[in-house]
């Protein structure tokens, strides 16, 4: 007989963007985000105060990492820029690529900002209350475009994995969300973005089919 | 190329327990909720003023059933009590028996009663900003125990499906959660309930390995 798995009920707190009964954690300090934000000398520049500053810390559910199951848990992100750049996760698209994610919206005013293989580009709005669908095979990137820490909790199917190296290939995404000088945002191209050949996107469409044959 | 879905933003309304962007919606109203509750005479005594409330409703984002993909949306549950036992919605095992699910506490509160294909039981509290995972195999159902409506936000595999016949067939849920009379809540037996004999435990455990195999 299959051993059963414990119920559990895990906190959000919303004051410290932790979870209880989490199964893990990880944070993402300012140095590990080296190479993601356009202005370079803005970074440089901010490194002596904020390197060792945590920008995003994640605790997550994670029962294990079987086909059909769930993984969850909480994204708590500082607010900030690197010059007019706002703050942003590293970004990733499922290494199972047909595999999608939500995120909810609890505290702050966040941004999902996502690419398809293809280099389409859409922007959702994650404010409380919002629950963000990020359909299969869309590279997604969370942005804090508020003054406020930004708080998130998300849940993804456990054997869809994450492959970041996707948006370093292509330069970065294609699209960059800063500061629009009035105290909300604007999109703008992002010129070192290089259009994925047709091979390197038939892979990600494909890469879950590749990892079952190999 | 695969067609892409959109990304999409639903935002819950903690109000109204609705959800806008849903692809559907389904409500229960009293009527529909005859059998489950162990005072009938109490049932048939409310069915003349409750008879068409609808009891709770759900709206969901349903993008497909394809595995791998995923399902999400909001439940809301008015309070109320059939003699002294809490509002309780119908509850499932899933057709994909190993399919886990999440519930997020968002409003009033709430149980998940859980019981395994052997019949043990487990009470999960479902509070405001309280994630509660049903693991894989746990016939669930919530309940309202609080004053007010239960709102919850729930996310589940794309290909689980529901099965509601797994708790009628053995006389109901094991165990029952009545009003304590001090404003608080009790969980006592169900004493119609019957132990599942083995090859039924088993259909519930491989049914769809069944499946797959039919």
């Amino acid at each position: 007989m299959t051993k059963l798995f414990e119920p559990a009920g895990c906190r959000v707190d919303l004051r410290t963007g932790a979870m209880s009964d989490a199964t893990g954690a990880y944070q993402k300090r300012f140095r590990d985000l080296a190479g993601l934000y356009a202005d370079e000398a803005a970074f440089s520049a901010m490194q002596e105060t904020w390197n060792d500053t945590v920008v995003y810390e994640v605790s997550e559910f994670r029962p294990n990492e079987r086909t059909g199951d769930l993984i969850f848990g909480v994204t708590r992100m500082l607010p900030g820029k690197v010059g007019e750049e706002y703050f942003v996760t590293r970004g990733h698209i499922h290494k199972q690529s047909d595999r999608p994610e939500i995120y909810y919206g609890q505290k702050g005013r966040g941004l999902m900002l996502l690419e398809s293989p293809e280099g389409e580009v859409r922007v959702v709005a994650v404010d409380a209350q919002t629950v963000c669908y990020v359909p299969p095979y869309w590279i997604h990137r969370s942005v804090n475009i508020g003054g406020d820490e930004l708080v998130m909790l998300f849940c993804y199917p456990a054997d869809s994995g994450q492959d970041y190296d996707c948006i370093a290939k292509a330069g970065g995404m294609r699209a960059r969300i800063i500061d629009d000088g009035r105290g909300g945002w604007k999109q703008i191209d992002n010129p070192n973005w290089r259009m994925r050949d047709a091979a390197t996107v038939a892979a990600l469409y494909g890469r879950e089919k590749k990892e079952e044959n190999a």
